[in-house]
């Protein structure tokens, strides 16, 4: 797919050299507006008015809704007012109220300034609501439809106005104090006789939810549910938009891809890789790096409080980065599995008992097979093959017990930090292989030298 | 959202335990099948039939594709051959493939007597595709139309098949061969006027995929182009069935669940984690601790081979976890922002020096940052404010700069490795923190004695 994709590119990127206009025009025509867009941003931008007046007024404004808000910005600034509206006018009010939020003051002016009345007042209502809510990812443009029409009727109303509209296949009933009391299906119209009335087809038990909802619980529904569109009312029950399931797609990407960041210590930031600025990428890393180094000392006080029983038997430092790492990864699998289930509703505080007992014998299974292998390999390889005399069976014990205990510990920290940051209202996410490893990294250290102490008589 | 369901399974409860069979009916009919299927999960099995009896037919069917396999499995015993039947009747073909894939063979053989020959001939076709392939997702249920079809006998053909299809929102136009020609959406028809030819209101640039592309790649192509359908066809470009966006919401949920599975070195498990076995949970997470473990073999004998150093200057030991876990997060940083950026598209192989230049300059500057924090931290902290005499500005200066390389080796690796792994087709999402942390460990190692030996002339 992909270099199929990439041949389309070179070939629009030939007509252009040849300056062959109608025949790019023709070329792009053909072309889905996501593709189209990466074309456009294989260009410098002073090439791009140019081709984007190429383009029919639906597609041209199908492809800048694709376009990153820079390029938008430019083409805005290039655009006559007359092209500015046309573009506009083509634009859904959804899409128009997420482009205003990138722009700068003097650009929204000029926006909202040249939109419709309608879409002006749209967009304001739009840009009211919080992030992450239910209300900032909605359309306003929907088919309404009452109770007392006929199949015709609503025939008839989405013919008039279904062109505008952003899904027309689910539509919604409201009583006239605009309560949704149901909806029903294009499929319903379709298989109901035309002098049907609404309220006989309609189904009422709706799915609803509230402009404030958090986008990503929304997200959620539509893949638990197989929504492709979901009501959104306000505080009083009243219809104010709806939720397409394409843009609910997007909420997952993007969260996921926040989610991802997040465990592996990186502040998410929603620029495509490759597109994003070196320093910007510094920014989003390093001040985990930091935090984690700082919060690293406690391990090295440790070390250095038994200087004594590594120098008296210095092989023992040896095997302290296999603890460490055994440790930090049996840690984050807990905690990995722990914050997913949290993510997709699976797992929540009330089931930290439940997760805890679970964690509790994997914990014992795993240990128990990596305690034997170890003491196994410390044995073989260690003193047998390598010959060193002063790795006893006893040091093959304590690092196999060690090994255990670490484990146990890495495990228990790991299922329980995410559920405890859920409780005190912190993101999970955060608490996965770094935190994790940078605690249990301490205690395997503990551990490690109390029982050595214990075992080998060193002081 | 959660409490809201809690209580809905509460008030089910009760009904049931007053056994008022009437009142349950009419209290699950009001109800989605997902969360039905919630209630029933937190039955006995035995009580599972008589409550799933009172469920009108249709609904019946979706709680039952909601299911999980067991108790799919328990039902289907359970059932009388009418009621199969019936269940059957209202199942679609993918949803059919999907359960039979799951159960023994004698409940196949039973399944496949019961169904209709129409779903049992569509059953064994969609069976033949392999796993995660555009075939094994798809549905064969869709509308077909001619191009010489008015909108009318399209609307007609519609309500007379219709019920049955998955979706109708887009019709697919095929030739006399079968040939995939172009589409029109339910839109599209109810906006022309009724005496118009589909040839003339159809999109002929239409997007489809073959029955054996991936199913993640697909389910990525309804996320860029917003589809809520796509059309599979075969290898002679007939047009076979079609892939619908709530499948395709699944398939990226699934692949994301596995992503993170794999990159916390746990082997993907599609069964959520409260409900799997502890033996299986420990099966999952073993063969990658035991593989790591024994890899981290590596590093002990590097450290046994500078025992001298670190016997002569015994605080060195102390910074290596904070050398070692810095690296492992530098690394990790860097592996999973490709990782993704693979698995997402935005980033391939004919990209490694692009992303090698990018993680160049990211390193250059977090090694800058973090090499002189832990300069002074090592300085303020350790010197002055710990007193540790042995602590010279020298071994600063050799943490500091070691930190340094070990942070560029680390992005080095961790932005090349999974590139490497797409390259020679491993998967990307292995070469995350687990295995870049035990490299990386190995190459902090070498750097600090060698820096150390150099600086503190130490043999």
């Amino acid at each position: 797919m992909d270099d199929e994709k990439e041949s389309l590119v070179d070939q629009a990127l030939l007509l252009l050299e040849q300056k062959d206009y109608s025949g790019l025009r023709a070329f792009l025509g053909e072309l889905m507006p996501a593709d189209i867009n990466e074309f456009f941003e294989e260009l410098p931008e002073e090439k791009l008015i140019v081709l984007y007046r190429l383009l029919p007024k639906e597609l041209a404004a199908e492809v800048f809704v694709e376009m990153d808000p820079d390029r938008q910005e430019y083409l805005i600034r290039a655009f006559s007012d007359a092209e500015l509206k046309a573009t506009l006018d083509e634009l859904y009010y959804d899409d128009t109220a997420d482009i205003i939020e990138e722009m700068p003051a003097s650009v929204v002016k000029r926006i909202l300034n040249t939109a419709s009345p309608d879409m002006r007042k749209a967009v304001n209502e739009l840009l009211k609501y919080p992030e992450d809510s239910a209300g900032s990812i909605m359309t306003t443009e929907f088919v309404r439809l009452k109770k007392n029409y006929t199949v015709q009727d609503s025939f008839d109303l989405i013919r008039h106005v279904g062109i505008d509209k952003e899904t027309i296949y689910t539509c919604y009933v409201t009583d006239d104090k605009n309560h949704l009391i149901g909806f029903v299906t294009v499929k319903d119209l379709l298989l109901a006789p035309l002098q049907r009335l609404i309220e006989d087809i309609m189904t009422e038990n709706v799915i609803a939810v509230n402009t404030l909802d958090d986008q990503e619980q929304i997200a959620m529904m539509f893949s638990k549910y197989d929504f492709i569109a979901l009501p959104v009312v306000d505080n009083e029950e009243r219809l104010v938009g709806i939720i397409t399931v394409d843009d609910a797609i997007d909420v997952l990407q993007e969260e996921t891809e926040e989610d991802f960041a997040k465990m592996a210590a990186i502040t998410p930031n929603d620029t495509e890789y490759l597109k994003t600025p070196v320093t910007r990428i510094w920014f989003s890393r390093v001040p985990w790096l930091l935090l984690l180094m700082i919060s690293a000392t406690f391990t090295g006080i440790i070390i250095s409080k038994f200087e004594s029983a590594l120098a008296a038997l210095p092989i023992l430092t040896a095997f302290i980065p296999m603890l460490m790492d055994t440790g930090g990864n049996s840690g984050s699998q807990a905690s990995v599995t722990v914050i997913r289930g949290i993510s997709l509703g699976q797992v929540e505080f009330s089931d930290t008992f439940r997760v805890l007992w679970k964690e509790i014998r994997v914990a014992v299974l795993c240990g128990i097979t990596l305690g034997i292998a170890a003491f196994g390999k410390v044995m073989l390889v260690d003193h047998l093959m390598m010959g060193k005399d002063e790795v006893s069976w006893t040091v093959a014990l304590v690092v196999s017990m060690t090994l255990f205990l670490t484990i146990f510990c890495a495990k228990m920290i790991g299922c329980s930090l995410p559920l405890l940051a859920k409780k005190i209202g912190f993101d999970p996410a955060v608490m996965a292989s770094p935190f994790i490893t940078t605690i249990v990294d301490a205690v395997s250290l503990v551990v490690y030298f109390v029982i050595s102490r214990q075992l080998l008589g060193l002081t």
